[in-house]
């Protein structure tokens, strides 16, 4: 691991209150199993999805429509906000077992021209009463 | 006006609780103005506008979200329901002088490809405190 | 019917093409009657309703939110936008059954301290291809 | 770092076609230093946050729409599910100078009764073209 990053993964975690960088990484380990954990189940979840594109990549917004419909029993709802005149930030609710909400995300993560995406993970709120 | 027009209106006149033809025509006279003078103000004032339409038709996505981002500045958010497979629902909700509201409401609403639209007027609430 | 009135719904006749008031009326009266039919149908059908009020009125926020939660199965999405320190703009995709959806919009736009509510019928875009 | 956890992040790993554990977490490190520098920079960014709740929790509502309004000018638009008659998912879209998004998500969630919420960190588009 090179030395800048580890410089910097030190400040952070002392500005985060952690004792050592066992600690820091244990909890980096932890988090990313959890949302690992998510993407495999069958129990229905709920996530959101963002995204960022230029709406000028010619088919660009028809091809990411086209596959939104595709999946309209689980996508809930869209949020769509221009950014500026090329830039459009989608956020997506979607709700469904984990396994397709991760599927639905990676398919519109990886459409070519999309500059930013991110599946956020959360939950139906009825187990964390 | 034909007696068939005639008979449907009086029902839904005594429905409303009217006491007689004059006084709902007066009613129906006075909401279009309201609304007239809304669209023709420089003040400014906050319209929600409502589409339906397919994304199946030829670049009407395409279209649509390009005519949107020409007004980014007035277009502070837009939802998006997939309504099913093809048909699409979107609310935009658009704040800026009245006259510039009406314009993008009649730009997006006359698009070829809408199915329906609707501009409904509305309030910044600020003088009705 | 007032003289004043009259005058500006000559002007706004006028303005929007039309060739007497006869025409305009009727116009009027039918626009008023497809609303009309629309939400005593039992047909399932789409609505936006819009509402704007000031969230500093006490427990205003948490009847709303109550109100809608009620009809959680009917209200697909709301669309919140802070216009400023205390007002309000809530849109609500609404899906259901014409009477239903003529319901929910009633007992929030009746409700105490909201300002301003409408009611936007359109469609599900179905029986418009 | 306890077994069941090497295990777990083991089988990961593998997974995600990671060569070793060292290039797995020198990810995960990269990836929270971006998020961390994210939060401290005076450049104007982009985040949603989302938040999950139950509006049964007394005041709970009126609490986080109260916060909302504070922030009006950087929470461009709120999109509210009502997931079941009890819970709420509400996503933020939020522009704003890194420090204040991430500020005004701190306080969102750390508010009591938010049962989960995140801040995605993303971007107006603008240095990705």
């Amino acid at each position: 691991m090179g030395k800048e990053l580890l410089r910097s993964f030190d400040a952070l975690i002392k500005q985060a209150g952690y004792r050592n960088r066992s600690e820091a990484i244990r909890d980096l380990i932890r988090e990313r199993l959890v949302q690992q954990e998510w993407t495999l189940t069958d129990r229905v979840t709920v996530g959101t999805i963002t995204l960022v594109y230029s709406h000028d990549i010619h088919e660009l917004t028809e091809v990411l429509t086209t596959l939104q419909h595709k999946y309209h029993k689980q996508i809930i709802s869209t949020m769509h906000i221009h950014l500026d005149r090329h830039n459009c930030l989608e956020v997506l609710v979607v709700k469904g077992r984990g396994k397709e909400v991760k599927k639905i995300a990676d398919r519109l993560l990886s459409t070519k021209g999309v500059k930013h995406g991110k599946l956020t993970t959360t939950t139906t709120g009825r187990r964390l009463s």
